[in-house]
């Protein structure tokens, strides 16, 4: 039996949607998804914003098995994402007393004030677990099957980490590229023929380009071996009869 | 007076989903729109799955002044870029005459048969308009306020400069950025007094990490000259303060 885990992610920041800052945590959150074996389905970016964070956070929890957020859980004033995943779940936000002792005693023992600002990173909706910081000390957070991290790709990464091992995952989709030096124009029609008659694969063509020429990427996906061996002979098979017509 | 023109972005494609392919086209759009006072608000990434594609499509559009989609726009099964905007609109995709004679005569000029995977290349919404691809010859298209480009990044870039000259703009957002040596820990309390005071602005902060040390980008961002300057002087007069306290 195939379980299938599905996950969507929600980047929260006006610097992606202005293109100062270029997300670099989409494509490493999609890698990890895939080698443990949970669906990522869909991505979202929105901007700093409660109304939308929460419409966004709402939608796709009641979606997909899991939520991941990056973005907005800093010290300043457009740091908003724990006030509006509390709204969202319609929780009060307020000072998580172990985030704040372990916020307290890391700026006592740099010699640096504790101020507002840095008391704002304690905050967290009621009922929400840490996820460790290894890097900076504020913790992310989980609450019900959204987790909330920080948008710096470094403290990101290192955060994802720590919950990569609490995750529940799926039959892992399993998948093997067959290159091809035909253009998908030419191979379309029988790629398309060889889907219909293996429909327990996912077979996926990705053109490429450059240097004035075509090719393609033929990959096909599966979660049994057995599917997945017998779409990739078929794909190898069409493949070889162009390159010998050819 | 600022006339507000916004934006949204979807992006279209199991292989961003699965990490294969990292998106390039999400950084360039917001680029493109931050330079020409358009407003991203918004970017999905959705699977190649019809109904997700139609529900994205209709949310979207329904929203923001202009929706822009990447990806699925080729010859082979799986993509469903041309279909699935069709049904988001109601109408029926279908050959269209200009783009089925300009291919044919691509195809017939280099000594390639027209196959039925290229015709798909020729299939669009009823009443959908032309988006020229001077690389690849087989057009994207608009229909509505959704503009479909392809997603090899050096088409959709070159389909997008054919877009842009079509577009309304808005009045350009101007933006200033102050550098800090300070974390946000630090500065977020008095950052957040002058964002209210300036209500006519939007102050970012972008916490930068590195080689173990912590220091913050300021961005002001403004829509005329004259509330960027003061949100910009007093930021500044900030930063100058902790400088000298410091």
């Amino acid at each position: 039996m195939t379980e299938i885990v599905s996950a969507a992610m929600l980047v929260i920041g006006d610097e992606i949607l202005s293109g100062r800052t270029k997300d670099k945590n989409i494509g490493h959150l999609a890698d990890i998804m895939t080698a443990i074996g949970i669906d990522l389905k869909e991505v979202r970016i929105v901007p700093d914003e409660e109304d939308e964070i929460v419409a966004a956070v709402n939608a796709l929890r009641a979606r997909y098995t899991y939520v991941f957020t990056t973005g907005g859980i800093g010290p300043t004033h457009d740091d908003i994402t724990a006030d509006s995943i509390a709204k969202a779940f319609g929780v009060p936000c307020e000072y998580d007393a172990k985030a704040y002792a372990m916020l307290e005693e890391s700026y006592a023992r740099r010699d640096l004030e504790f101020t507002e600002a840095r008391k704002r990173m304690a905050r967290m909706p009621r009922g929400a677990e840490h996820i460790d910081n290894p890097i900076s000390v504020a913790p992310g957070f989980r609450i019900g099957n959204v987790h909330v991290m920080a948008g710096v790709p470094s403290i990101f990464q290192a955060m994802l980490d720590n919950v990569v091992p609490t995750l529940k995952t799926g039959t892992r989709m399993l998948s093997a590229m067959v290159p091809c030096l035909f253009g998908e124009g030419l191979i379309g029609g029988p790629l398309a023929e060889i889907q219909k008659a293996h429909p327990d694969t996912i077979i996926g063509s990705y053109p490429k380009y450059g240097d004035g020429k075509f090719w393609t990427e033929l990959v096909v996906r599966a979660r049994t071996q057995e599917a997945l061996d017998a779409g990739r002979a078929a794909v190898e098979a069409m493949v070889a009869g162009f390159a010998e017509a050819g």
